[in-house]
């Protein structure tokens, strides 16, 4: 079977931006299997398509293609790169969609720049795109997902290596992704990163972060308390937590919207009291 | 080419959940086409999903593998099946979203409890997904989807027999489904058992529940009457019923939604009265 | 690599139509390879249809299978077409959903009428779909997306010539489409054709309608003004105007809706004043 190409976007259902892409990526890889990871990122949003993207691709057959069109600066002077890691490949505008892939295939510190530094034998290799020999002819300034994004990624998966594009790149743009924190009375202090179309809450603390009694704890969001963690959605009625299936806590309400009920949005905190670490 | 398989969840189109259920599909049988049939089943509504699955499995080639995920109880003790009908097979949380396919796959008379017996020589199969060397691993106890559905899923389409995922079982859960019934002055009470996207109205009465005299009756709805029947949408203006695509009696307004005109909800009565039986 | 297939429909994503027809096309044709351009045309909105279909069909490879359903007339005598250009086929009601299409292929001066004339050695060929024995059978009055659009679409992208599926025809529908028109005072009037997902207001003027000397006119639209044309969205803050990936020229808001803020609708009219043509 032909290579797999995913596709992340902020292009919407309503258009047929999403379609002309997969037209231009047919004409050159006939062979390709074209899936739909998300098409309704919040438009120019690139931390929400940062994240989804993030959910999704690690679930995917090793040297799948995964590009990201959430590009506001498309035709400005930002670069469009190819990353490959050790997995996969990604296609992007390097405006920082691919930060948290970066996060989760890196091995060193976390660089607290808005870079991030593509070390020797990183087991990252990172070219910007500039063989336009390689595009669709002409170029609209407004669209590269047709023109640029959509024919590297075909070409990439009938297995161009990425150095054919452009030339090698030492860093890439990241963005700072929120991380939960300590206060010094011990309470730890979370972020919400991702509403998920469930209306559930999903916050940026992992399960190594919490206490090892975990049903000691105390979680307060909005005006709302949960108490303990709850194992599955369906241990309701009422707010619960739970770490859920990408291993972030996410605060859930059973048989309705936790943010609905509770009423917080992307970036807004919540504090956890109480357990021993 | 590869075996079909289809997807009818209440995961949504605004995450990766469904891209990340085609990854793990992906992984394990490459040659597998995918198609959605929905993922916009209003959250854990169990019986809409059973209805949508209704009307399409039966315009697939046979053997086609059809995955539900409408599943408020996952990771509870609720059990996870395959059904083999003569037509499909459906890989789903025994939870009642087959009821519709149960109804029209059985010749026997309908079952009335809240269980369905599978009979020896029914044409029927059923096995609880229980041989956990088939699925993903670990599994979250919150996405079975991916973890439990997914990959059996992919391995049914590749030949695997039912057995080989678990211990047959010789009932299944269904949940009590709508049927039009007769008052004692001989009207027909039928009740709206789905919306659509253009606001039509379908009903639970089929075409031999009507008169044969079908331009003497009545309908009531709401506050609304609507005399005989239609053959087509376009015989508006004005709200009129008609036999739809899928064998029900469905009421629809022509250029509008009969829905927003008529302000009911599903679940609710609609009355038919006149002609001759 | 079998056929391609796309879909535009009003059938919108919240229902099973969709996959209906998917699932009768793999039936007929199992290699075909089906593609969305888009399911939530406004319903019964032909207009709307044929421009969205109008974006994408050029960038699909050749011999493609395009099947448009946006069927207000469906089951009345309103006709069903195949149009084959040099490029690709067209499966469609004879509504006037094809009409940016026949617009797009033709050569000749654009017909005033409701009807565009087939004329011999135009490179358009158009066939009446009457042949029932290649259709699904019983046909229901109410979906010919299932039983007649999606069958013949399964056939043709196997080969079969459009002469098998019926009788030529010298005419087809065509819509009465909107065209920038100039004031005696010199004055450019266009039109908003299409509203797409990010808000963006896509006009019927094209790039060879502007004065050359771009920089000096000023377009009012609603109660807002704009001076000169930009190359890229980024270059706001503040509404803009450029042209599209598509070739009209567009209003947008960088990092906000065009639509919301001006607040007009397909149909409203746009002024372009100065500049040196």
């Amino acid at each position: 079977m032909g290579a797999i190409i995913t596709l992340t976007t902020d292009l919407g259902l309503n258009d047929a931006y999403v379609a002309v892409m997969k037209g231009v990526i047919l004409g050159i890889n006939p062979e390709a299997r074209i899936i739909d990871i998300c098409h309704t990122i919040a438009p120019q949003n690139i931390l929400q398509g940062a994240f989804v993207l993030s959910t999704a691709y690690e679930f995917f057959p090793g040297r799948t293609v995964h590009v990201v069109v959430v590009d506001p600066g498309v035709g400005t002077e930002r670069r469009a790169i190819i990353l490959r890691t050790p997995l996969a490949d990604f296609v992007a505008p390097d405006n920082g969609v691919l930060s948290y892939v970066i996060r989760q295939s890196s091995t060193g510190p976390e660089n607290t720049a808005d870079r991030r530094q593509i070390e020797p034998g990183s087991g990252l290799e990172a070219v910007a795109i500039t063989n336009s020999r390689l595009w669709r002819s002409p170029v609209s300034p407004t669209f590269h997902g047709r023109d640029i994004f959509a024919p590297v990624a075909a070409r990439l998966s009938l297995g161009l290596p990425p150095i054919d594009f452009g030339e090698p790149v030492s860093s890439i743009t990241t963005l700072p992704l929120p991380h939960p924190y300590r206060m010094p009375d011990g309470v730890l202090v979370g972020h919400i990163i991702h509403i998920d179309g469930f209306g559930n809450l999903i916050t940026d603390v992992r399960s190594g972060d919490l206490p090892q009694t975990r049903q000691a704890i105390t979680i307060e969001i909005g005006n709302e308390s949960i108490s303990g963690l709850s194992r599955v959605y369906a241990e309701g009625p009422g707010l619960l937590a739970l770490i859920g299936s990408s291993g972030y806590l996410e605060i859930a309400l059973p048989g309705g919207s936790a943010h609905a009920l509770v009423g917080v949005k992307a970036g807004d905190e919540l504090r956890i009291k109480g357990g021993t670490r």
